[in-house]
C-alpha cells in the first residue's frame, strides 16, 4: 500500500456532515425514514466516499454499508448509521459514521500505521421496520422470516416490498467473517446533558441500557358520548390516563436512580369524538442497566394492573413485548478512548452507561465493543433542533481517530 | 287517490329493517359510512319501496332521498338517516326511516285519512364528512363553500371527490319549500338504559342537548426516551393524561346532573416508542341542555389549562371547536307522542331529553319537531351489538303511525 497520509481534518469532517446533512435536510435537521429517497441517496454518498479510505462497498441486501480494506494488519470495525427517525437531528448516526470514515482516511492512508479501519453504515438502527435489522443481520442474528415479518411503523408497507423498491431484494447479506475484527468501535452524539452540564468533551460508554417494551390494553365497554350516564360508563380511554397518572406516581419509588419509563403511543378505540372508547392501547417502555430493577417495575406494573381490573370497571392487560439485556462495552476499549481523551482533549471525560440503545450493542454480541458520545446541546435529540457545537464534533473526531490507532497498535 | 289501504304491519317493520341490515352487513351490525358502496346500496333500496307508500323520490345532490306525495292536504315530513358509524348498528338511522315509509304506506294509501306522510333519509347524519350536512342543506343552512371544506375524518376524501364517485355531483339540492309541512316527526334508538331500567316502551323527547367541542392541545418538549432523565422531561402526553383524571375529578363537582363529557380522540406526538411526546391533543366534548352548566365548565376548563401551563412542565391551550345549542321539541309534537303511546302502547312512555344529537335539532330550526324514542337493549350504540327487542320495535311503529295520523289530523 502506498503511503500518501492523509493527516486528521476537522474542516473535512464538518464538510462531510453538512453534505449529508443537505441530502434529506428538514428545517436544520433531516428526514430520512429507512429506504426513502434521502436514505438510499446517503448510502451511496458514503459507498463513493470510501474509495479516499481505501475502502470499497456496496449496499447489500439489507441496506448495510461495509467498506473492507485490502490491507494487512489487525482490523478495526467502525460505525453507525444514516437514516434518521422522521424530521429528526442531523447528527444522531452520520456522527459515528463519518468519524469513521475520518479515522479510515486518516489510518488506512498511513503506510507507516498498522493495520485498516473498516467502516460500516447499519441499516435502521432508528427501527422504521424492526429492531437493528442490518447489524443483526452483519452478526447472523436476523432470519429471512424476521425480515419477512417486518414492516414499516408507520406507513404498514412490508420491509420485502421496501427493499424491492429501491433495488435491493435478491442481493447478499454480508456476514462477519469470525476473527477478522480486533473490535467495533462507535461514536454517537450523547442525546443528554451530562456532558453539557459537566463541560466535558467525551463520554466512555460503560454499557448500553436494556429496553423492556410493553403494550398496555384495557377494555371498557364502546359507548354513545351523549346517551350514557357518566355513572355506568366504563371508559377504556380513562383507564389508561389514569394508569399513566398511576405508574408516575408508583415508579420513583421503586425504581433505581437512572431509571427512564415513557408512554410513547396512545390509541383510543374507535377514536371518534362521539363515542366512548371501550379499548385503549399505550406503548410503554423501560430502561435501566440493572435487570433486577425491571424485575421490580414489571412486577408492580402487573400488580397495578390486576387492581385496576378487579375494580370491575374496565380490564388492563399488561403484554411485554420487547425484552432488554444490557450490553456491557470492553474494558481495554473504554481504557483506549480515556486515554485518546487525555492525550487530545485535555482528558475531559467521564464514563457513563448510555441510556439509548445503539447497534455497539449489537456487535458486542460477537466481538469485544466500544462506544464514545459527544455533547448535545441542551440534550435534545430526536427531534430537528438536535445540535452539537462544530468545536465539541472536531474534538469528538480527533479523540475518535486517536482512540481507533491506539486500538489497532494493541 | 285510491283508496286501496294498507294497514299498520309489524312484520313489514321488522323485513324492511333486516332487508336494510343485509346491506352492508357487520357481524349483527352494519358497516354503513356515508357514501360507501352499502350506503348507496340502501338509498336506492328506499327510492325503490317509496312508490308502495304513493311518494316519488330521487337521491339529491348532497345524497338525501325526500319523498314527495301528490296528494292534497297537510304533510308531515318524517324520516332519519340510512348510512352508519363504522362497524355499528343496524337501527341507529334505518328505524326511522322505516318508521316514516310504514306511517307513509298507512296514512297516504287511506283515501279517507287526512293529508300525508313524507319520507325523508337524510344524508351524514352520523358525521362522517360533517355535522348534519344532509339536514342543514335541506333548511338552507348549507353553503357550497361548506361542501368545499367537507373531508372524510377518516380517509380525509374530499366531499366533492365522494359525490363525484358515487354520481351525484352536479345533481340539484332538495330545499324545503317554505309551509309544505306541519312539521317533522323522527323515531329512533334511544341509545341509553332510561326506557329499559323504567321498564317503559316510548321516550318523548322534550329537547336535544346542546354539544360543545373542544380541541385540547398539550406542547412540552420532544425528546429520547432513553437519555432524557426524569426530572427533566417536559412529556406531553403525561401532562395530557393528568388532565383527563383533572377533569374526571373537577367535572361532577361543577356540572349538572344530566352532564356528559367524553374524551374520544387521543393523539401523542411523534407517537413512537422512544420518543418523550413533544405535543399531544385530545378531542373532548360536553353535552347538557343548559348552555349555563357549559359555560361553567367550559371557565373550569380554561382555569384548569392555565394552572398547568402556570407550573411550567408543559403548556395546555383549550380551543373550542363546535359550539352547541340546545333545541326544544314542539309542545304539540309531544302530547301527540304520548297520547299515541296512550291509546296503542297503554301509555309507558316518559318525557326526555335527548343526549345524542339528530337531524330533528336542524329541521327545528324551520319547523315545529318531535321525537319519539324506543328502548335499546344495555343502553349499547354505536357499536355493532346495538339491538332492540323485536316487540319493542314493532310497538315503537305502532306508536309513530298512530303519532303521524293525529298530528295530521290537527
Amino acid at each position: 500500500m502506498p503511503d500518501n497520509r492523509l493527516p486528521f481534518d476537522g474542516a473535512r469532517v464538518l464538510a462531510d456532515l453538512n453534505a449529508l446533512r443537505a441530502i434529506g435536510a428538514y428545517k436544520s435537521g433531516v428526514h430520512k425514514p429507512t429506504f426513502s429517497e434521502a436514505h438510499m441517496r446517503s448510502l451511496e454518498w458514503l459507498v463513493q466516499r470510501l474509495p479516499e479510505a481505501g475502502l470499497a462497498a456496496e449496499i447489500d441486501g439489507i441496506g448495510n454499508v461495509i467498506g473492507t480494506s485490502i490491507k494487512t494488519g489487525p482490523k478495526l470495525l467502525a460505525g453507525s448509521h444514516l437514516e434518521s427517525q422522521n424530521y429528526a437531528g442531523w447528527l444522531d448516526g452520520p456522527l459515528g459514521v463519518v468519524y469513521a470514515l475520518e479515522a479510515a482516511r486518516v489510518i488506512n492512508s498511513d503506510g507507516g500505521a498498522n493495520g485498516a479501519v473498516e467502516v460500516a453504515a447499519w441499516c435502521d438502527e432508528e427501527g422504521h421496520f424492526g429492531s437493528f435489522l442490518g447489524s443483526r443481520s452483519y452478526v447472523g442474528a436476523l432470519t429471512e422470516a424476521d425480515i419477512d415479518a417486518a414492516r414499516d411503523r408507520g406507513s404498514g408497507k412490508s420491509m420485502r416490498e421496501a427493499l424491492r423498491d429501491v433495488g435491493l431484494a435478491g442481493r447478499p447479506r454480508m456476514r462477519a467473517e469470525p476473527g477478522r475484527h480486533i473490535g467495533y468501535l462507535e461514536a454517537h452524539i450523547e442525546q443528554g446533558r451530562t456532558l453539557e452540564s459537566g463541560r466535558l468533551s467525551i463520554g466512555v460508554v460503560t454499557s448500553i441500557v436494556g429496553i423492556w417494551q410493553y403494550r398496555i390494553s384495557f377494555d371498557g365497554e364502546q359507548n354513545h358520548a351523549g346517551t350514557t350516564r357518566m355513572d355506568v360508563r366504563r371508559d377504556a380511554g380513562l383507564a389508561l390516563a389514569r394508569f399513566c397518572v398511576a405508574i408516575d406516581d408508583q415508579f420513583p419509588k421503586h425504581g433505581g436512580p437512572r431509571t427512564v419509563w415513557t408512554t410513547g403511543r396512545i390509541t383510543l378505540d374507535p377514536g371518534a369524538p362521539s363515542i366512548i372508547p371501550g379499548h385503549a392501547e399505550m406503548l410503554f417502555q423501560i430502561r435501566d442497566d440493572d435487570p433486577g430493577v425491571i424485575d421490580r417495575l414489571e412486577n408492580l406494573l402487573r400488580s397495578m394492573a390486576q387492581e385496576v381490573t378487579a375494580q370491575g370497571r374496565s380490564s388492563v392487560a399488561v403484554e411485554r413485548i420487547r425484552t432488554g439485556a444490557p450490553a456491557l462495552m470492553d474494558a481495554a476499549f473504554q481504557q483506549a478512548i480515556e486515554a485518546a481523551s487525555l492525550a487530545v482533549a485535555g482528558g475531559k471525560s467521564i464514563r457513563m452507561p448510555s441510556g439509548a440503545g445503539h447497534d455497539a450493542q449489537i456487535l458486542a454480541t460477537i466481538m469485544p465493543a466500544g462506544m464514545l458520545f459527544v455533547p448535545s446541546i441542551g440534550g435534545i435529540s430526536h427531534h430537528w433542533s438536535e445540535n452539537t457545537d462544530d468545536a465539541d464534533i472536531v474534538t469528538g473526531a480527533q479523540v475518535f481517530v486517536e482512540a481507533c490507532r491506539r486500538l489497532l497498535a494493541g
